[in-house]
């Protein structure tokens, strides 16, 4: 067992943290300690009736004429208004729609069709695979020449030729935490003559995405995450508005119509990022990552990157005597400016590893072949936690109980 | 005033409907009259708690472990399990996911895939808008020659030439509820080596559709309507299991891999329907959706429709009287077996009577330039709802209520 230092420093950050008081606001259970927000948030206190509520006093009262008088045909505008500021974007240029991998779509294809000169997507090999598969599949679908190159991120820049019409990054790798400079890469594609597509899924609610800044063309990012809004929620894509004149979304629904209720045969694209819905929005999800985001917003993430930053130095400081002892590695950089809220490890036998964890209520995350992924999400997490979290993984390490049968055993989620 | 037959032979109707005990399980409020269940469906009862229940106790206690231990990972599939029965289907032809528009782009994409020789698709002119746009937005998508070949409803024969890749249909017309014969239009795209796309939107849990008694080729439909899903209910999409070796969807998301846990960096679609899942299922909407569904499934669509030509039978033998009193006409066919579960009317001030009619506890629907549309879901409409509509039109009609300014104020959603 590694030394660690007693329990008191923990508790005395907990004391002095000034968000320590919005941990009440999420339903985090009795005796989880729940470094796996960044694949699913919690729910908000309240939740659970405030869904009810809509599904009784508005869904079950006013039935259809809750589109009008219960403001569902403004819900996803006005979720997406709500997240625009978390990435540095204005409400025009943000939608809330679909699943994150359907906005990839969206914007990928508006991106090629900004430019058909260009017919190459490039990416990272190790990016999230649905961001891959949706790439593959757009570039099969549209065939003449466009493709997906995919290369390692050692040699993106010197893959960034002319040919490239869009640069296609996650800023936060979801393996290692490893966080992609915004600014920087934004410069580099567009110095380069190609569009920049921001996949944002580890970063909106985590730390401040500055959008407007870098000067990003497009960005997609996930509601069910660091903004809480529940499994599967809908997802969020951004379209800068330099280019809302020129916009065309390949994904033509009658909520994207300028004018839906004309039910006019003629399709005409709604002004701004609204013209990427498409279908009739889901309410009842919708309605559960309004209060996901306004929690968040709340709290805002200048402070919830502070917190994330002193959290993820106390476990870097306690764990690492901790992985030295037990053959653990460190996946991640150790600089809180170059990752996300993430600190991943490794170890050949992480999955177990894992699962041990999350039967002493340590509920983190393996990710294939040996990353132990443990996500700080901010709003919620405590000082503690993190110390207590150490402590149990330097046991299960210890008392080698992660080497059970039943803990290598795969579920169907992992 | 029309002379109406007194309430008794409508109370008798309800006192023999073997259908009458449903309807307590489904939230209509009191003092409502709705003709709208083919807009929206109202939840079934229960159905808040049910949602509160999932945020609670598998959301909120389970936290990301619900994806195993609550069975969110399969309750797409279960969910696309029960309605395949409802619409002639086996359950790896249809797969719950997205809305309806998005499952249109796929299955017409993954038509187009599949006979690259032919370009066209053929649609009739009045078709729902949304299903318009998408075809539009998927031809503007592929260039090459694919267009959407737009003609009415009585050209449609005559259009059907070798050129026609898909001919794209929805059963019922959302105006005038006019329904297509399912086989006969399935068979003459057949012979003439075309693809049959159905939108079920007005059909699922309305009526009994065969999809394989006709060879369908795809159909796609709607959950928030008969199957009372919830506002912006995922969809459901249905492929043919003889397409299944050859189908490409063009939206490849990590959901629709045959391994989505393997996060292979190359895309390998699952068997079957399930290559339609695209994103991350939203697990508070197919929650809601399971529900309304189940209580459809329970009930049975042979029944519903029985019941349905009761009701609608009931509504025109009353109101053709108040129809050719007030300068009413009929909009939909007479005969049940050549029209949805839908009366439509026509009446140049459509629009305000709709409001009057709403102003008082009738719940109907308006559809420019002129219909007044009332949808009879069987699963709770009464028969006496039905006389007491008309009673109320007849009112409404016959002391010009609706002739008051503010009927006339356009709401956002009509």
């Amino acid at each position: 067992m590694t030394q660690l230092p007693d329990r008191t420093h923990a508790a005395a950050l907990d004391v002095a943290d000034p968000l320590a008081g919005y941990r009440a606001r999420f339903a985090v259970p009795p005796g989880v300690l729940y470094f796996d927000g960044n694949s699913l948030g919690p729910p908000v206190v309240g939740a659970a009736d405030a869904l009810a509520a809509v599904v009784r006093d508005q869904w079950g009262r006013e039935l259809v004429g809750a589109w009008n008088s219960c403001g569902w045909i403004d819900l996803a505008r006005k979720v997406a208004a709500a997240i625009a500021p978390l990435i540095g974007a204005c409400a025009d240029e943000v939608a809330v729609a679909d699943s994150t991998s359907v906005n990839l779509f969206k914007v990928l294809a508006a991106g090629l069709a900004l430019d058909p000169s260009r017919k190459v997507i490039l990416g990272e090999r190790e990016n999230f695979p649905t961001d891959l598969y949706i790439a593959q599949g757009l570039a099969d679908l549209l065939g003449g020449g466009v493709s997906l190159r995919l290369v390692d991120r050692g040699d993106l820049e010197a893959a960034l030729d002319e040919d490239v019409a869009i640069l296609m990054l996650t800023q936060v790798d979801f393996r290692t935490g490893e966080r992609h400079d915004l600014d920087a890469w934004t410069a580099r594609a567009h110095a380069r003559g190609a569009l920049m597509v921001w996949d944002l899924a580890h970063s909106a609610g985590a730390f401040p995405v500055d959008l407007a800044r870098c000067d990003a063309d497009f960005a997609v990012g996930c509601g069910y995450k660091y903004l809480n809004g529940g499994p599967g929620a809908p997802s969020f894509v951004f379209a800068a508005r330099r280019l809302h004149g020129r916009l065309r979304s390949p994904l033509w629904g009658w909520m994207g119509h300028a004018e839906p209720f004309a039910f006019a045969t003629a399709y005409r694209p709604a002004e701004g990022a609204l013209q990427f819905q498409v279908g009739t929005p889901p309410i009842l999800s919708l309605a559960a990552l309004e209060l996901g985001v306004a929690a968040i917003a709340e709290i805002g993430v200048q402070r919830l990157w502070a917190k994330s930053c002193a959290l993820t130095s106390l476990f870097l400081e306690l764990v690492e005597p901790a992985c030295a002892a037990h053959g653990l590695e460190l996946a991640s950089p150790r600089d809180p400016q170059r990752r996300g809220s993430q600190v991943s490890l490794r170890h050949p036998q992480g999955y177990a590893i894992v699962q041990a964890l999350a039967a002493r209520g340590v509920v983190g995350d393996f990710r294939a072949p040996d990353i132990l992924r443990f996500g700080f999400a901010p709003a919620y997490l405590r000082f503690v936690d993190v110390r207590d979290a150490v402590r149990i993984l330097d046991e299960v390490m210890a008392d080698r109980s992660w080497d059970q049968p039943h803990f290598h055993q795969r579920r169907k989620v992992t």
